[in-house]
């Protein structure tokens, strides 16, 4: 019988994280005060985040040792399996092999728990006792809530309404957490109360729920904020998964031809790509490929540029890709891909032609989730879609130039609380939403000015 | 680091289900034909079912081959990890280890598609194109929809209106796999015409939507019906789980003192408990314990009589642990619960004393889910929580009792698309649902005047 999947012995999960930081090539863009346009310190970063956290975001070490009591709860559903997709292969009838990371068996069903367990200990070591965040489409806040309660924190999550109002399910995960989801805007803050008084009906925008959550979270000794992706410490945290992929390959005496994930704010892309990023700096030859929403480009269509990375301009000015921190992306069901900007590392690595982008939109990535979902069995997360559309796409190519591949690429999470959005794909009501390039040029308005890279 | 999980590799899942009939201590009472009283042969079968499960159901072997082509399928999940509940553990806080198969791993979630696709395999070899199936909470009918787009067949799935439009997610689940999943009562039958008549607005009941399912797949060469729980061939091909934690717990060296699994019609709790049972008949010292809710008391309440599957009467006498054929359940979160009947082999296993039963009310059981997932990460299904509540009581008898105890139970599935059901315990609404005596009295009427076992 043909394997199909590797399970890596619990004994064997990574020990360290891997940072990418000293490997660069050339050094990053530091993130800049926008009121001095000076580099930020870590003391201006620690009213928002717990000091030991900020040492993680502007580390040089290659290796960060996992904390026992981390890897503790890793161990609840870490190390995923590799996955060999045969089924998918044999649908496809191109000359491939395709390896997948499953990680959608962790409880919140997608890999935001890998940052969200590293977070909660941190803030816990720290003393702090609350977390603020926000959620877009909730993947992150039911990751963030129940990394909370295994650390006994209290965990307080701003979910953008439109959202809250649409899949109700993310918030019930997240009360089951116990952990305290509110619709934002809301009345707990300055600034969700200024907008309620414009509008009592406002739908919320990601970038309010952010400011929310900051302002919920700062000028309290005991309570601090969290960021689910963008950051370099998230994207440090992720790359377990990726270490986890090396291993299991190893076992199998396979190496990567293309190594593909979907990009939002560039974590679970990260978390699997990092290391084999690493290789590429250290020579090795292979294409790693950012699968991005046509609705969303940030990588294949914005600028490298400074830029807040919410709305209300209140982070520091981070060198990244971005389509300017007004945009407001088209309602696509991948909400977790709707993010002007992208993380630092990753749009360093794309300015340095270590990563390439490629976009897809909605219909050519459900078309794609459909056929994963009736050879492989599992129903994808709809950001996850857009992975396997590019997956389809390397097949496509493989065939055509008559050259065997392997590909990996990142299974980031299930889609079992997005079927809503197949439905409005089975039934033939799903926008294809792509960016004209009038509102493109519009959005990008909001960068003039800012210094640049 | 303190082991968490056992994965048992692909080349070491079982190559043959387990069949306890020939371990029977005593015969079984074969099932009767309702007009003529005499035992039922595989030509009064032949229309529902194709000859080689009524074959399977019949079986005396001990070991039964599993296709090739069904290991291929059940290596998209299976082997299922062992786990052992840690976190759990330290909560109750008991002298108790306490192992669990996840079977929520499943791309549908649950334990289902160990049987289905069996079952839509051996359809496909008899040369079957369509394959006909009720479903209640919907999870029976989402692995039956997968596995039938495995194997090329067509799917129709019966569903309850009243789940369909309470839990439109396992509908759309079943879309996204192929299936034509209708709401019944339905115009497609005559049973389901019959009933639309007399109450368009007809909320249906499992009973009339078996019938349904039944009528639109006899008498017609191509098509056949399929069933997900009560009968032997079903428990049958659960057995891959229980030979699985077999495996896995000798990897570790533990055996259990007590082993638990829900029970609704049998299914998930057979195919994890009865390769145990097996060691019991031949000696071996524990406890083997079926979790049921106190609104479906089918073990502790009913007696072991004939009786109908369902509730048209149109099936074999079964010889069962039953609350009468006309039993309407109250509507409980745990759908999958809620049958008026047990499988006969589990009914005949606890004649024999070789389980025992014990029932919890819907509080305790989400009282005890939540306890779960605060501590596991995990969010169980409603029917599993009963599972997990009896789990708590083991613990806490082994706390009183001062005794260590090795507990194993079945982790059916997971909640995802149950979260209405823990929003409704959290805020208060979660009615508990016993059973008043004179409404069994009155439930059990139905089968007065049926042959007795």
């Amino acid at each position: 019988m043909k394997q199909v999947k590797v399970f890596l012995d619990e004994s064997e999960i990574p020990k360290q994280w891997y940072n990418i930081q000293p490997d660069m090539p050339t050094p990053m863009s530091p993130p800049l005060h926008p009121g001095t346009g000076l580099p930020v310190g870590p003391d201006d970063l620690a009213p928002v985040f717990p000091m030991n956290l900020i040492e993680q975001e502007v580390s040089t070490e290659r290796w960060i040792d996992i904390p026992e009591e981390v890897l503790e709860k890793y161990m609840l559903w870490r190390p995923t399996p590799l996955y060999r997709a045969r089924n998918f292969e044999k649908l496809l009838d191109a000359p491939v092999q395709i390896y997948y990371k499953n990680e959608g068996v962790s409880p919140p069903g997608s890999h935001k728990p890998n940052t969200a367990v590293a977070q909660a200990y941190y803030n816990k070591v720290f003393g702090i006792k609350r977390i603020s965040t926000e959620t877009g489409a909730g993947q992150w806040g039911s990751a963030l809530s129940m990394a909370c309660k295994m650390f006994g924190l209290e965990c307080r999550v701003f979910m953008v309404r439109v959202s809250y109002d649409q899949k109700p399910f993310r918030g019930l995960m997240m009360n089951v957490w116990g952990a305290n989801c509110i619709p934002s805007p809301s009345d707990k803050t300055e600034a969700g109360r200024r907008v309620l008084a414009e509008n009592p009906d406002s739908p919320g925008s990601l970038g309010l729920a952010i400011s929310e959550a900051i302002e919920d979270a700062v000028g309290n000794e005991d309570s601090r904020y969290a960021l689910g992706s963008v950051l370099n410490h998230v994207l440090l945290h992720q790359t377990i998964n990726g270490l986890e992929a090396e291993k299991q390959l190893k076992m199998i005496g396979v190496y990567p031809d293309v190594v593909i994930g979907c990009t939002g704010g560039g974590s679970n892309f990260g978390g699997l790509c990092l290391p084999f990023v690493r290789d590429k700096i250290h020579g090795k030859e292979l294409s790693i490929v950012c699968a991005e929403p046509t609705s969303c480009p940030t990588i294949t269509r914005g600028p490298f540029a400074y830029d807040f990375g919410d709305m209300a301009q209140t982070t520091p000015l981070l060198a990244m890709h971005t389509l300017g921190h007004d945009f407001v992306p088209a309602p696509i069901h991948a909400g977790g891909l709707r993010y002007h900007g992208m993380a630092p590392i990753i749009s360093h690595l794309v300015k340095e032609h270590l990563l390439e982008a490629r976009a897809y939109n909605q219909i050519q990535t459900f078309e794609a989730g459909i056929k994963w979902a009736r050879s492989e069995g599992f129903i994808s997360a709809p950001e996850t879609n857009h992975a396997i559309a590019a997956v389809v796409q390397e097949a496509e190519r493989a065939k055509e130039e008559g050259k065997e591949k392997v590909i990996l690429f990142n299974w980031s999470g299930h889609g079992l609380v997005d079927l809503a959005a197949y439905d409005a794909y089975l039934s033939g009501k799903l926008v294809q939403y792509d960016m004209p390039e009038e509102e493109i040029a519009r959005a990008l308005k909001a960068i003039d000015g800012l210094p640049k890279p």
